[in-house]
């Protein structure tokens, strides 16, 4: 394709309801992910944008079931811990809420960003090392939508210590760990996010996120 | 809406093209940005997914001249500097590449995340404070996308110092800076990224940022 596609108002009303529509699942059908479709969609986060072309993301599927028992035991513990600081009523609640789907999706990546790839030659990020890892964020955000438009619902985990997540899985310390994914296909297909129905939050007025200078 | 979407393979196919066309953006034709076109995008970036949705990401749209003829001389500085580490070759090269476009382009928005957002209530981001940035990082990219299926592409300015920046905006340490983003009408629709023709730089093979464990 030599020169940039146009898109239509259809594929912009469309693309609107997958980035309202994108989720953070938590609970998710047994049904496999089919093996070419999961490849297909790890090309397409491979593509996502990266500092200076560095492309410095890495994914890490994780097939031993062994790995992945310790891998929910380690983000239940440390869910719990972080329940503890919460007053009674706000505790009982907060346990309550379902925050992970590790145990029963399909498919479980943890995602890491290389600490110095080779490629890219470093250029774009001397003054601000971080958007090394920004562009990480950016290849799961891409993975998120790919995924829900093929019906493939995704959830971040990143109530863990990272630490502790790579002794696990046995990575090296030239890879920084980003986030904890959960893959599959969603059980439910709620109108409004869980934190939403049950936590009574609100959805900010965008103007008020935005400022002028 | 009561249920999800459903996503058709022309959809996919078109999303594809997005997100293999969405490009780092460094020259912009002088055609404004609708008003309401610019509400919209920034709408749909404050949707992004965000840790707990505790939603912190803020937009600071630079309008004064004064506040981005100083932003200009400080990237055009930070980037001087960046290359003078290089041997003699690449660096006439690199001096060569534009790398923002900063001065033309209609729309400066810098990025930033509230360091301790009310909204959300800290869930999900005791372990991994970072998420919260990684919140607006899904912002930027959403805006990114969001604007590219408009026709408007997008350019990440990084090579600065976010402090300094910070004190020519008048931002305060409450916010952390993440980005300096150029909006606008592209002015040519390369098909390959600039760094790919103009320092021959090749796009990773997925499978090798695959591991398996």
């Amino acid at each position: 394709m030599k020169s940039s596609p146009a898109f239509d108002e259809d594929f912009r009303s469309s693309l609107a309801a997958l980035l309202a529509w994108r989720r953070d699942v938590r609970e998710f059908r047994s049904d496999p992910i089919p093996h070419q479709l999961l490849g297909r969609l790890l090309e397409q986060a491979a593509r996502a944008p990266s500092v200076g072309n560095s492309q410095p993301s890495r994914f890490v599927i994780v097939r031993s079931a062994e790995r992945r028992r310790a891998l929910v035991a380690h983000v239940d513990a440390e869910q719990l811990a972080a329940g503890s600081g919460y007053a009674s009523e706000k505790k009982a609640r907060y346990l309550r809420l379902k925050l992970h789907g590790l145990a029963e999706c399909p498919v479980v990546i943890a995602m890491y960003c290389a600490r110095d790839p080779a490629e890219g030659a470093g250029l774009g990020r001397q003054t601000m090392p971080e958007t090394l890892v920004y562009s990480t964020v950016c290849a799961i955000h891409t993975l998120w939508l790919a995924a829900r438009a093929e019906g493939i619902g995704l959830g971040w985990v990143s109530i863990l210590d990272p630490a502790t997540v790579s002794g696990l899985l046995d990575i090296s310390q030239n890879w920084h760990f980003v986030g904890l994914l959960c893959l599959g296909y969603p059980r439910s297909e709620d109108d409004l996010p869980a934190l939403h129905t049950q936590e009574g939050q609100q959805r900010m007025r965008a103007e008020t996120m935005v400022i002028e200078r």
